[in-house]
């Protein structure tokens, strides 16, 4: 990963931060990845789950599998966005949104390799739901062979970050607007047993999950 | 908007809806876009904020108006994602995602003509904050020159939803696992009055806002 992409310089801005540690962070925590690539010559952008090992975005799903089978490598930006809040400001002009956001740059390529494949499975699976892997039954060839595996290796990214309150024109804080930040949270709840569950007790990775994600 | 999109019939499937109302439904009440474009050949994707006119939605920003000044029109591909609830199965495979998201194929094109852009710049603030608009101080014709405002004229879009429980291997539902759905939440909850407001009482926007996207 280099850390400050030659595609991205007429993009950097305060908001702008390069450093791995800042980029995995926000990919670590999100729940869903809008990945972009050209099909047909047209852009599309899909949400998928995915996730990180080091450098590397895993991402599952036999359509997007069958899409890239066509194509050795496709290029793609893949993008992770959590909104924290809404920033009102006294004029339209200076609303803005907290948030925070990776993109990613590099190309798709088909897991073929069943050692990664496999890692890559688990991977996903615990993304979303930590050491879910370990607490359902085992996966089968049949169910192994039918699940396509994409790997991004990251080549650039990019995070940004807005925090804090509104910034109004100096003039404008004479002004009796309310001005402040309305706070978006997402948060993982309640859960619904399955109808079917012969087991009520929720399992330990739905507390894992609303610890990794309810921040 | 054509209903049933060419290069999304091999997308067809049980999740997948093209009748007006839905995508209206799901892009009125997402919070953010994310919008896909070809940049020197590599795709991009950005989250941006929006609003949607009848079968044009709008998005504004002074970096991407930037990008697409260079290009009468360009293809782009914008896509808007709730995420529901974790869907937990009894198999790893059989896990997956609760959802509602919308995809969106057109042009961009620079919007130039005054009336639309105004209408635009409104549409866009209280997409966010409804009837914000009316509450701050109105837009200077400088900061109005300076805001890029670009439409996409809606070609093609489809919709595509998950919700209920996990669908598991028929004799899965033997196996003493936990199954079922940890739904997730976005909400708007807490604001945070900026330490120079002169107004701490919270503006009605903000109440238009709860109850439009916490749901």
């Amino acid at each position: 990963m280099k850390n400050i992409p030659k595609h991205a310089k007429i993009r950097v801005n305060k908001r702008a931060h390069y450093d791995r540690e800042t980029v995995h962070s926000i990919l670590d925590c999100g729940l869903v990845a809008h990945v972009g690539f050209s099909l047909d010559d047209r852009p599309m952008v899909i949400p998928m789950a995915y996730a990180r090992d080091a450098d590397t975005i895993y991402i599952h799903g036999a359509k997007a599998a069958r899409i890239i089978k066509k194509n050795k490598s496709v290029p793609a930006c893949l993008t992770v966005t959590h909104i924290d809040g809404l920033v009102v400001a006294r004029s339209a002009f200076h609303h803005s949104v907290n948030y925070r956001s990776v993109v990613v740059h590099g190309r798709l390529r088909e897991v073929t390799d069943e050692t990664e494949k496999e890692r890559a499975l688990i991977l996903v699976t615990n993304h979303l739901l930590p050491e879910r892997w370990d607490e359902v039954r085992p996966m089968t060839a049949k169910e192994f062979k039918a699940t396509g595996v994409l790997a991004l290796d990251i080549e650039a990214a990019s995070a940004k970050i807005r925090t804090g309150p509104p910034v109004d024109d100096e003039e404008d804080y004479a002004i009796p607007i309310w001005a402040g930040v309305l706070g978006v949270e997402t948060r993982l709840v309640t859960s619904e047993t399955d109808s079917r569950s012969l087991v009520s007790d929720e399992p330990n990775s739905l507390a894992l999950a609303r610890t990794k994600f309810n921040l």
